[in-house]
């Protein structure tokens, strides 16, 4: 196999991976398979919790009085339900807490370590380049890298990693208690989510659209102030003070039909989102009815499948959300790694 | 009544906020009392979606076979249920979601329309001050207050306005739905809400501290990297690369320190809501599987209510985020109508 070659990248992908894990993944490495076995632990508790809705309500609005399961081995004596179920409900919600406190605590530590750690190198071999690249730079454009493209890095291969191990693992084990609870149903909702996903990827693509349209303008605009303000005098001197005043009022213009157009986009995906989360509640809500007539789903699993469903939703957007945070950090991670290796001065060789 | 008089601030509020009525919101009056319509129709319809799981959950799984109403008055002949509740479903949604794009429609336009008019006569007031002023006064500074400044008023007045009726009235409507359908529950859950409050604003406060300490040692460490790159011809001169290294090792330090606590509180604000929110669940199921051993809860009830319980969180949620957003806002106008009042240049001054 080769490593992918993207014509827009300067670099190949594999290389890079390759050495943001050698040069400071790899000195954490206990730090992070710790921190990715919580991200495990709480994605597989929080389908548990919604797994238990099942039981939980059967047991307390249904069948009250009969014996029953918890997850399959945990018996409950008659009656104790109203008890046993709340309870065991707190202590997952808390085991879950502790997971996602510690997953936090620990990325947190390790990403920011590995940020102090490039910042640290960065400022080593930007002091000992020699001087003409020092100049050739802004000393702006260094002190920006050192703190914002370490930190896109960092999002990109702590949180980044960490919360894409937490999210799959949750969608993975949501996926798998709702083909426990209605194979066909989940079959059918599995089939609906290339539909949901061309919509929205046609949604993010018209808001990126508007949204460099919108910065094209601001730009324009902030180039007309400047102007005007540079040659405030020559303006004054001609009187043409209404004059740019209607101009710059033309490119305000301008610019608002865009970032209008942006926002809208921005704003509508949410409305439309939510509007196919109720179609898909409402579907669900029609089979199970249909299913319970026949007697063959209960109140219980129906309640459960609706959690379920809401999670997987979250979860599927978070994970899909990584993309951008790894495209913008391995962005960052070039332009650091560029800084980096930049030669050291050699001491000698104006005396050779 | 006078306006309040915080020594903190330099402008009363009751003047700076009457102004901005009457110099670009009440000139959109139309707009904005439509967007607010939206935004109520909006708020009393995800209630009353919620609401409806009583009746459909009640319906599909428990008396399928009885006759029902929606609502309280709308009739469904018996075996009917299955295909009239999840269709009122999907009509509530479209409507919802229409009310929501129009509210959000209009609030873009409104609000942009405001920062091109802002940005309009801020570029005018400038261009006609007197040139010792405009010499006085750093150009960057000023495409800064029309382009950001602008910006934050628009987000505080009509967003945060609209946003803040919507969110309100959710609130309101979904605390009468769960008022309607188990009043001493309600009164319970209610009675935690100071409580969890209280948290939440610790939580909040200790989150501010640690971010100002993390932004103060930011800058500390941004200034001695740039004064190391300016004095980098004498630190070569004088052999120190290593010393300057181990001294911004030091600052790189101190602010890891800072940034790891911030992001910390920050990133614990959300399990422990999610564990006050999962513990508020398991004492709602323990009650209302108390009250469904006397028949005085239905498992429709029970899931309605829950729904409805969350649904309160999140506009709770969203409506003390307001506080922050119109506080920036204010103060930005505040900035941006001292620079429209700025006093325009006398022309015929010299001649006199």
């Amino acid at each position: 196999m080769t490593a992918p070659t993207d014509p827009n990248e300067d670099q190949p992908l594999r290389p890079l991976l390759a050495r943001i894990w050698r040069d400071y993944l790899s000195h954490h490495r206990g730090a992070l398979f710790l921190s990715m076995l919580c991200a495990a632990l709480a994605g597989g508790l929080s389908a548990l919790t919604l797994k238990l809705l099942e039981p939980a309500i059967n047991g307390l609005f249904l069948q009250q009085n009969a014996p029953m399961k918890l997850w399959g081995f945990i018996d409950i004596a008659p009656g104790q339900a109203l008890v046993v179920i709340p309870l065991t409900i707190v202590a997952v919600a808390v085991v879950w807490t502790l997971s996602s406190l510690g997953q936090a605590a620990l990325v947190n530590r390790l990403g920011h370590g590995i940020v102090g750690d490039i910042q640290v190198r960065l400022f080593g071999a930007m002091i000992r380049a020699d001087l003409a690249r020092l100049r050739s730079q802004h000393s702006g454009a260094f002190v920006s890298s050192v703190l914002f493209d370490a930190n896109l890095v960092r999002e990109a291969f702590t949180n980044g990693v960490v919360n894409y191990t937490q999210h799959s693992l949750t969608l993975l084990f949501v996926i798998l208690s709702m083909v426990f609870i209605d194979w066909r149903l989940t079959l059918i909702v599995l089939l609906g989510v290339p539909l949901i996903s061309l919509v929205m990827r046609r949604f993010s693509r018209r808001t990126k659209k508007a949204t460099t349209g919108a910065m094209r303008e601001t730009e324009t605009l902030s180039t007309a102030l400047m102007e005007n303000l540079d040659g405030v005098r020559l303006i004054k001197i001609e009187n043409r003070e209404a004059a740019e005043e209607a101009r710059v009022g033309e490119v305000v213009a301008r610019r608002q039909r865009h970032v209008i157009k942006s926002a809208d986009s921005r704003a509508f995906a949410g409305p439309f989102s939510n509007l196919v989360a109720m179609i898909v509640v409402a579907a669900v809500m029609a089979y199970a009815g249909w299913r319970a007539q026949a007697g063959d789903m209960s109140v219980g699993a129906f309640a459960a499948f609706i959690g379920l469903l809401m999670a997987a939703g979250q979860s599927l957007r978070q994970v899909t959300n990584l993309q951008t945070v790894m495209t913008e950090g391995l962005t960052a991670a070039r332009r650091l790694f560029a800084a980096l290796d930049i030669e050291p001065e050699i001491r000698e060789a104006a005396d050779a």
